[in-house]
């Protein structure tokens, strides 16, 4: 199969996800064209999914391509956007049609799931990679960033921490799409909070998502906010089967981390007092000062 | 240096280029957020430029970050939009600072000479390469397609071509920044035809980019329009040191091809009449039939 073949196989298996709504012009042209609602900021984001860094090459390929769409879109609920469209860009290392077909497989689903169209992509042949630039919409007076929480306010987090993390300490990642256990499926099929991104614009004083590691990604909004956030690990959601330890540090959960000087609305998912906001600088866990651990490029 | 520190550098190098004009939030954040112009449709797409595939591994950095940033707009000219900003997703095999800072050089040079914002990004470590998406605006009533071109009217292609692939064929592309001769500057400094592409809007029936090789494009250009195209050699535009088969299948020229019912206006650069659409199918080349021979990757 060259390209163009790989290309019509891709876009027959993704099927409706492909066109539709506010997508004028879908894959096949020079770009893609899309309706842009009225008086809402654009917001897009890039994210990359490389082979053997961020999922294992021998995972199943509809897991890849699902997990490789949730975890890019987790960065348009961190700012309180909706989700509208989204680009791909494929790097393969050989045209394996199956391989292909399941990959594509996973994105449909993610996108049937989260109200995406997969607007656009390419592919090349190179080490086995996917870069998903992510595209959505959002009010400009209540886009929620990682800079704004103040000294008073409490630290949230939605969801449960370290089931990933767990689920990769535990060797369970080479599994079929159909026999996914409650770790193996953190890993996999994350849920990007789009909903509960939506609902917190006007509540969250700020807000990012959980893909690095809790420690790291308080570090950054601790950072962006230039305030002290003091947690409690007595009060971490840790996910069943994982510890304390891969809560903390693991990555890869994709839940939200926010900041509200009042109670949060009711969010349809389980929502956790971590800690609070101070004046100062850094992150304290149990009193004590912390340096981020999580994941290191180089 | 870690990915953060590598992120700061290339941030400081990029300067005034990430943000500014309508980049309400540039990096730094989950995502970029913009403001976007009423009434336009938002046009974008994704490219990828893999070392070893679509640039050689020893180019000098500021060139792979300028044609890099050019190739990928050029699809936004293809389509008639002007450009807004771009999304950059970087893997690197190492850290170099070096090499890393010359790069954001070339994207900047690029995005200044094209009026471009470099909005948000990321890097990873992995096999060197460079996938970037492109947005901008285009009128919906007026956008450019490949679908269009109708039999009678006159297919045209904006400069000359050839001189990349003829730089690629001498294996001149071991060059210094400061030393481009006229055929290494055409493989690394293509100019994305963006005003070209606007002034082209209610003119042109049918339009994309010279990107696989003119053959190949064509090709491209008459499924989409479900059209003949007849195309004379003696009429080429062919760069000055570049082969007739070079500027047919030589691609990387990022040149404007499009077809229009009546002569378009003056664009500024050289515009050549090069053939005439037919009812039919396929392409003719001095009345024969062409199968293409443009880049394919697998």
């Amino acid at each position: 199969m060259n390209e163009f073949e790989l290309i019509d196989l891709v876009l027959s298996t993704l099927g409706e996800t492909v066109t539709g709504d506010a997508i004028v012009l879908g894959p096949g042209d020079d770009a893609a064209a899309v309706q842009v609602p009225s008086g809402n900021l654009l917001v897009s984001s890039i994210d990359s999914l490389l082979s053997g860094v961020h999922f294992p090459a021998d995972a199943a390929p509809e897991l890849i391509g699902y997990r490789a769409l949730m975890v890019s879109l987790s960065d348009l609920a961190a700012m309180g956007a909706t989700a509208s469209h989204v680009l791909v860009s494929l790097t393969l290392d050989a045209a394996d049609p199956e391989w292909v077909r399941g990959l594509a497989l996973g994105m449909r689903e993610a996108a049937l799931s989260a109200g995406v169209k997969i607007a656009g992509g390419n592919i090349s042949r190179g080490s086995v990679a996917i870069h998903v630039s992510v595209h959505g919409y959002a009010p400009q007076a209540t886009l929620l960033r990682r800079a704004g929480a103040s000294a008073g306010d409490t630290v949230y987090v939605t969801g449960m921490l370290g089931g990933a993390a767990a689920a990769l300490a535990a060797g369970r990642l080479d599994v079929a799409p159909a026999q996914l256990d409650p770790l193996s499926e953190r890993y996999f099929k994350p849920t990007a909070r789009l909903a509960e991104g939506v609902a917190l614009r006007g509540h969250a004083s700020s807000a990012m998502d959980v893909s690095d590691g809790l420690l790291q990604d308080l570090g950054h909004l601790s950072s962006a906010s230039q305030v002290m956030i003091s947690i409690d690990s007595a009060l971490i959601p840790v996910f069943p089967g994982a510890s304390i330890d891969q809560a903390l540090n693991g990555g890869d959960d994709y839940e939200l981390l926010f900041t509200a000087a009042a109670p949060p609305p009711e969010l349809g998912v389980r929502v956790t007092r971590i800690g609070e906001v101070r004046a100062g600088s850094g992150v304290l866990l149990d009193k004590a000062p912390v340096t981020a651990s999580g994941y290191l490029h180089f």
